[in-house]
């Protein structure tokens, strides 16, 4: 690990070797600690060791990117397993600076312990842009909600590795193996936060599915006064692969709109901003060439809720089948 | 664990409920993170849920107390068992919140997880002194060594109460009880490490015996030239009830110097200063009321060891029963 990381920037004034990282810091902070638990959030036999510590960095990257900041330093600890096999260790880490090179952040220490799971323990230093970070709990009534990118690869993806495993299929056989990588190796969306962040009343990442994370912006906006979510199926973006897979008119399939709503791992950033910022939006999507689309609007309500309607303007029950597969987000994610 | 970490201090910005935590920060911050592992740091049914949950902080905050700084923040993920009791959480929230309290941090987040064991993952974001915080990597020969408190009493107390349950014995029912509480619930020397820090050299806390601990001095103050650590043992500093349960001469039972030296578990500082700190030294153990004991010195050397003296200034072998028991501490520990 020491070796792995030896890498020191301007900003760590001590990293590994001694009790604590001693580092630069801005006025203001981001904090983020994310725990990963083998056949809780992942199963190791199924995910290479290398993803595993790129994605493992990039969930935590994710929730700093729905902070509208910038990612500073990463610290990483790992439990393994004396079974384990010689590399997996060494692998995992190269996975997990490959992400930290890409995002320019240094990875600052690292500890590894015996234990009887894999379990991986990620923390990241952040700090923000001038104005602050993007919060959960700025959402106005009348804002319009935004999400980037396309929503239910990642589950979808993993659906299919599942379905491989099961007919004994090799990934290069399937069709659709860019919805696996969504699931493998989600793209924390960094320079997005930065450019949208500024320009949103509350941003949150997709971890969980829109349904669960649109929930927690209602809960944090509407301590004062309630908010409802009025959502158009219609604009949920989904990607070529996925529109392929369920064909024709996919959000028809009850399948398709569990999980493009609350499947979970899409690593999306969801937004609200006011009417007014919807030309600057579209611009920072062009620039950025990511999607970036309105799929709905707040509303003052009476009571909380998110409400889908379909084509014609009319109610849809929420998806009841909330896929319950590994890997899980944590409960009262951070 | 939303509701019991409610007391949100003037330094925290955005504290649970947004995807990382928004803090103020000074120029320069430590930054540490400790995974606690069921059967591999701890055994469940033989900790109290509130006693581990204070040893979870107590352990990272004994590290930012080797660095001669103060603990600002606290994170805390845990991962728990669906057969856990029901206020098991609670009761380890309440413990981690006590010792947060005693040392006024602020909890600012805190993850829960489903997970096979129980799973504790600390991270704690603190500052320095304005001389900036105490290395491991400063020790120059001639130093002195010096080590607070006393040592081998928290891994004697492990082997007597691992001694109780095979005898099926009461806690109370053992003398030594003060010997168990020193493995149960371990202070962080954050006072002394303010006051002991700017009079040091070279500073590390005692996690895995100072054989060990002393060994890391040697190895990150070392890399320009090669330094030897000459310990008197007749120095080592040793409880009453350390010295009743082996009687006359304990250094004497291997048994007893192993447990000293290399049991592990202490939480005291093991620091080096200069000869003309002594004074100092002295008098701020005075005021801490806290025992600070010189128990050697640093050579310029050509190989990098420890040589143990006897009474009479012999050498005397290293112990070889080096204790792998629980808890253990991280190998490679931040």
């Amino acid at each position: 690990m020491r070796e792995a990381a030896a890498f020191k920037g301007k900003g760590v004034l001590v990293g590994i070797g001694d009790d604590a990282a001693w580092l630069k810091t801005s006025q203001t902070s981001l904090l983020t600690c994310d725990l990963l638990i083998e056949d809780v959030h992942f199963i190791r036999g199924t995910i290479p060791a290398r993803l595993l510590g790129r994605k493992a960095l990039s969930v935590s990257l994710s929730d700093i990117a729905a902070m509208a900041s910038i990612p500073d330093y990463a610290l990483l600890a790992v439990g393994l397993p004396p079974d384990i096999e010689l590399d997996y260790l060494d692998q995992l880490i190269e996975g997990f600076l490959e992400v930290a090179g890409e995002h320019k952040l240094e990875v600052i220490g690292g500890d590894t312990s015996a234990s009887p799971l894999v379990i991986i323990s990620v923390t990241v230093l952040g700090h923000p842009l001038k104005k602050g970070p993007a919060l959960r709990s700025r959402a106005n009534p009348g804002d319009e909600i935004w999400v980037t990118g396309t929503l239910g690869d990642a589950s979808l993806g993993f659906e299919l590795l599942k379905k491989s495993r099961e007919q004994e299929l090799e990934i290069s056989e399937l069709h659709y193996s860019s919805l696996i990588v969504r699931h493998f190796d989600p793209a924390p969306r960094l320079k997005a936060g930065l450019k949208l962040g500024p320009l949103a009343n509350s941003m949150i990442d997709v971890s969980d599915g829109i349904m669960n994370d649109l929930t927690r912006i209602l809960e944090e906006s509407g301590q004062k006064q309630n908010l409802r979510a009025v959502i158009h199926l219609d604009q949920i973006p989904l990607s070529d692969d996925f529109k392929k897979f369920y064909g024709g008119h996919p959000l028809r399939s009850r399948q398709a709109l569990s999980l493009a709503l609350s499947g979970g791992e899409d690593y999306e950033l969801l937004f609200t901003a006011p009417r007014g910022a919807r030309t600057e939006i579209a611009k920072a999507g062009r620039e950025m060439d990511l999607s970036v689309t309105r799929i709905g609007k707040m509303e003052k309500a009476k009571t909380r809720e998110i409400i889908l309607l379909d084509q014609k303007g009319r109610k849809v029950p929420a998806p009841k089948l909330w896929f319950e597969h590994f890997p899980r987000q944590e409960r009262n994610r951070n």
